[in-house]
């Protein structure tokens, strides 16, 4: 194996670079702008243009490099090509070859990026030590990523692991996102859990007594459980109902050896892992029963890290 | 490779045993019982001594056969363990290791029953020429097996593609057989469908009119619903509806290139696929809507052939 290699998360804001050994250390980590305008046409050529400035100033050959791993906010199947990125202005294309192109043949490997966030933790993080893991992050949204046998399970639509679009409710009337009724991200993410607060108060004309007067915010609303408050309780109760029950179907159909929790809403800490198991404790299969749930290490640079994997374990 | 290999399927009646080429071609296929007496300590030396007979009746040296695939009742952890098989009186014990020492050193394979016949529809069956395929098995209970990239997802427990243990309901009073309630094979199984149409008797009061004074069995509520009556029709709707919501459940998650509905109640054909597709239509994430279904078609030589492919394609 060639001596370097980068793993690229392409996020709708920043794009995180890393330039490592093959061994999977960190070498440097930096940031470049994600400039959407034109429908994204200057991205991969923003991307090219950063790896090639960083082997030049480290004086690295791009023959010692063994690929560019990236990890794309959409759809990606197995072979590279991306399924429309809304975020980035993309339609469909193949993002592996076109990068390589830019960057003379260097081979690329690319992915969906909540993939490739689960491949990160299972590599070096919450997961690390196990070949199959399921991995959930709670931010905005409910994202996943499967790894089994230690890669990526990318779909036949590149589909695999969008567990926040599992459909909880047939009786919900608000309408998700992806243009469904119902979804586990509309309970389980911090937009759901504010969500639900605010049905609270409407509905039910009571409030967290803790959350009187304050702008509402996962964060509070965790805070105030934390601080013993029942209506606070009540919401995350409530997502650990619905998080708890989805991981149940999910571990009914792949079986992993843990479950990941990361993303933003993940900061609660044991408060949402508790919440989680007691309602995954009921619903699950007597062989999944027991299985562990960790909480996330990588942060924000687990994408980083599963996106080299993804070249550094072809 | 070396030129012929074994499938043997192991079922709590009867051991169906396969005599390939290593090109997947059939040279003969047989049945011996399953004598499950003393915890069912004869079932692998039987199997051992069926093979060896086979062998020695073919003039075809243990030398030129490149494996022998089984597939189990139980849950088969990657490694060959299973993980006791109460229909077998078998407990915990490494079952491909024990029938290898049995034939002399043969290299064994050994998976769940419900996985290799998934294998073996992907491989020869309605999922042939795709990849990733996910099946259900709709018998006295409801089987799944997840296959990705061309192979059994076994999971970390031995317990992937355990789909009929998705609790589709909260507010289920009757227990299913894995102690749990609400599970979708307590609907969507010969033995589920029957349970409905004896609840709508006691509870409604009205049962398929066209079901008056028979038996009822999963054959005839179907043969009633393709009559056109209109109880029979709502309970074959129920069953769609719960199956196919389980089944946008499990594409959100592993996202198959197609889905094979077999069992027994698979006979009843597109009535079937049609309330399936029905509610699935409606429930999948968008990426998965137009996931195909197809209907199995090895029939009970699916386990045959999935356990012959194990060691073909290790």
């Amino acid at each position: 194996m060639k001596p370097y290699a980068f793993g690229i998360d392409l996020g709708g804001t920043t794009v995180k670079c890393g330039f490592f050994k093959n061994d999977g250390s960190l070498i440097e980590k930096w940031e470049i702008p994600t400039i959407k305008d034109n429908g994204g046409v200057q991205i991969l050529p923003d991307i090219a243009a950063a790896i090639k400035g960083k082997l030049s100033e480290r004086n690295v050959s791009p023959e010692d490099v063994e690929g560019v791993g990236i990890g794309v906010p959409g759809p990606v199947l197995a072979n590279g090509v991306v399924n429309g990125c809304v975020n980035l202005g993309w339609g469909v294309f193949n993002v592996a070859e076109e990068l390589s192109g830019l960057l003379g043949g260097i081979p690329v490997v690319a992915a969906n990026d909540a993939n490739v966030a689960a491949l990160g933790e299972q590599w070096k993080g919450g997961g690390e030590g196990h070949q199959n893991v399921v991995m959930v992050t709670l931010g905005t949204g409910v994202g996943g990523g499967i790894i089994v046998g230690g890669r990526i399970l990318a779909g036949g639509h590149g589909a695999a692991g969008e567990i926040g679009h599992i459909q909880m409710r047939k009786d919900e009337t608000a309408v998700c996102g992806c243009g469904k009724k119902g979804c586990l991200e509309q309970y389980a993410s911090a937009t759901g859990i504010v969500r639900m607060a605010h049905l609270a108060l409407k509905e039910e004309r009571k409030l967290p007594s803790l959350l009187d007067g304050k702008e509402i915010t996962s964060k509070e609303i965790f805070d105030a459980a934390k601080a013993g408050d029942d209506a606070a309780l009540g919401l995350v109760d409530t997502l650990g109902e619905m998080l708890g029950t989805a991981l149940a179907h999910i571990t009914a159909v792949v079986d992993p050896d843990v479950i990941v929790i990361g993303g933003g809403v993940s900061k609660a800490g044991q408060i949402l892992i508790d919440a989680i198991t007691k309602h995954y404790r009921t619903a699950a299969f007597h062989a999944c029963r027991d299985t562990e749930f960790k909480l996330a290490v990588l942060g924000n640079d687990a994408g980083m890290y599963g996106a080299v994997r993804t070249v550094l374990n072809r």
